[in-house]
């Protein structure tokens, strides 16, 4: 008998309740019954996204919607600032370059954030720029970037803020509305508690108007076409019918819980991680001015084989956590903390965290990260 | 107390089995676990598609697959053949007209098969094109178009043959190598008896050939990336888990089945169906040179009102078919009977149909469809 913890920033674990409502005998997606339960599943990501915008849903992974971003925004040409201080920021460069924007990179390094003033002084610089892509969470290192700031100054321009989202959604505050964000983006696995398969895309009126004048192809991940359907309340082609099902129940448990109470969760597990690997001395990853509730990253100590942390996290004791990527592979390891976490998940983690940190040879005092975090926990 | 049958030619019906191994705790897609299930999923499409090209998947519906293969293979201007016969023979007109192709349509009646001769002169006319588009089974129609023949033609060419076999594939024979099929592609919900949101596509080494020189835009659907993470049994970007994982499911028990027993499963099916409605005094809408074991489509009776047809069968009998698309909206109904069915799921249909067809004031001998159904199925 082995037990297998998921403790990874995508797939995350998927509630039981959630898994089972996805058993359910398949239902044709051209029927009343669908569109009861897509137009429940929207509502509930408005409420997620506090937003009022449109929503639209993509059968695909994340990248999908980021790509949606891409293609229905912009023409070949155009201008636009890339913020990168990640994977996932560099995958949006990737994307621009792709479809032939004329991308302005802001790169930071991996452990910096993004620095509000930059983007401010690049629009400055460039008036003609017509959208300013910014990662909020960013999944490869779990630094937080302040999109609350870069709204405020993207606001004031022409240009439209597209906001990758994707593991900070239900994880930390993302006021869509509030905050002026044009485009927030999110996928399944992450802090909707599902499996992967399902991305999710918010579209403001500012985003609309640009939409409109865009040429770049599109087809399948075309915004028009989503949204033609959604006056019908249906999908332009068919929908993943079962992992929408399963949304409606995880949207469900996560009105239960309430918005507010479930950041707050997510913000107690995130310091409990922290505080417990500080205390066996190990160094996060993240800036102190920059730290999700995601996903922590932390330092491979010294003298200490980084790649078989996860391995051996894994093979030993049942818990999957991430390694690090690119060229932080073996450098730093990822505990994800994001979605379907409780107090007990982190203990767990901790715990057979220290055990493979002794295995390897890694000198501290038992138990100590556990009692940091069961401080933080129980307060 | 009342048992819901779903009969439409996608999604359909997901056998229990299938359904409750989605249910199983989510897995990471970066784990010796998933690659060992992902590696028997594509050994199990190369068995059902009958090729030993490379098998990529997406999450997406078979449209994304449709895309895939557009912007791919080709480059603006790329002269293709595009042959339609139905609605998704339309899509791929629209898609190669969404991305700048010149498109040689060859279009027929919805009740017409396409002409392989056609080809052959249009081939002939025009040496430079570079790809042929032929749905095999269309959805809207039920009509099959001859693969095979096409095949032939193509073959002798520069050009490379896509085929839409979405609902062909586990239906009737697409033999992909021995047809010179460059491009085959499927959708979960079809024959593979999955809920929507997984497509997979066949490429041939012609096709990559091709590949290589296409400078149409891609990033979430390029086949490059794909069959890159290919070399490493991994996938570009996070997978759809419990979808692939279902898979493994019911590839195992169309292995179980084989091949040859599913098709001809289907083909008494679709005979029994045909006999059935026939023997009341109904028409079919596809003709006698093509027709295919997804999905028959049926002519709706002088003076019975069409669309209430699907509606009464549904509503009253809880048996969810589906009516005509577009023009043929309210003048054909269609049965679907393309993967999880067997003998009783016909009877079931014919029996729905014909008392709503009685409440609807068509004058027939009652039960008569079920005999003519019967003396097939027990043949």
């Amino acid at each position: 008998m082995r037990k297998s913890y998921l403790m990874t920033p995508g797939p995350t674990p998927v509630p039981p309740q959630v898994l089972l409502s996805q058993a359910k005998p398949i239902i044709h997606h051209r029927t009343p019954e669908y569109t009861k339960i897509f137009v429940e599943v929207l509502e509930g990501l408005q409420y997620i996204f506090e937003t009022k915008n449109d929503i639209i849903l993509f059968s695909s992974s994340g990248t999908g919607a980021m790509e949606s971003s891409v293609v229905n925004l912009f023409s070949a040409g155009d201008k636009v600032i890339v913020t990168s201080n990640g994977k996932f920021g560099d995958r949006f460069v990737q994307l621009g370059e792709t479809y032939g924007l004329e991308v302005i990179k802001h790169e930071y390094k991996w452990h910096q954030v993004v620095k509000p003033d930059d983007i401010k002084k690049s629009l400055d610089e460039n008036p003609d720029v017509k959208g300013v892509f910014v990662t909020q969470s960013e999944t490869s290192t779990g630094v937080l970037n302040d999109v609350k700031a870069i709204g405020e100054i993207v606001k004031a321009t022409n240009a439209v803020l597209v906001v990758d989202s994707i593991t900070g959604i239900g994880a930390v505050e993302t006021k869509t509305d509030e905050w002026n964000l044009d485009i927030v983006m999110t996928g399944s696995q992450k802090g909707l508690m599902l499996p992967p398969g399902l991305a999710a895309v918010s579209v403001s009126e500012k985003a609309w108007k640009l939409a409109e004048k865009s040429t770049l192809p599109k087809f399948y991940f075309s915004w028009a076409k989503a949204k033609k359907a959604l006056e019908k309340k249906q999908n332009p082609f068919t929908p993943a019918v079962s992992l929408i099902v399963g949304l409606r129940e995880s949207l469900k448990m996560m009105r239960e819980e309430g918005l507010e109470n479930i950041i707050k969760r997510h913000a107690q597990l995130a310091d409990a991680v922290r505080a417990g690997v500080t205390a066996i001395g190990l160094e996060l990853f993240a800036p102190s001015e920059g730290r999700g509730n995601a996903v922590t990253a932390v330092k491979v100590p010294e003298g200490v084989d980084g790649k078989a942390i996860p391995r051996i996290m894994s093979s030993k004791y049942g818990v999957t956590i991430a390694g690090g990527q690119e060229h932080l592979a073996g450098k730093i390891f990822r505990l994800g903390h994001l979605g379907y976490y409780d107090k007990f998940d982190i203990t767990t983690a901790l715990s057979a965290l220290e055990m493979t940190l002794q295995e390897l040879g890694y000198q501290f005092e038992k138990g100590v990260s556990l009692k940091a975090a069961e401080k933080v926990l129980s307060s």
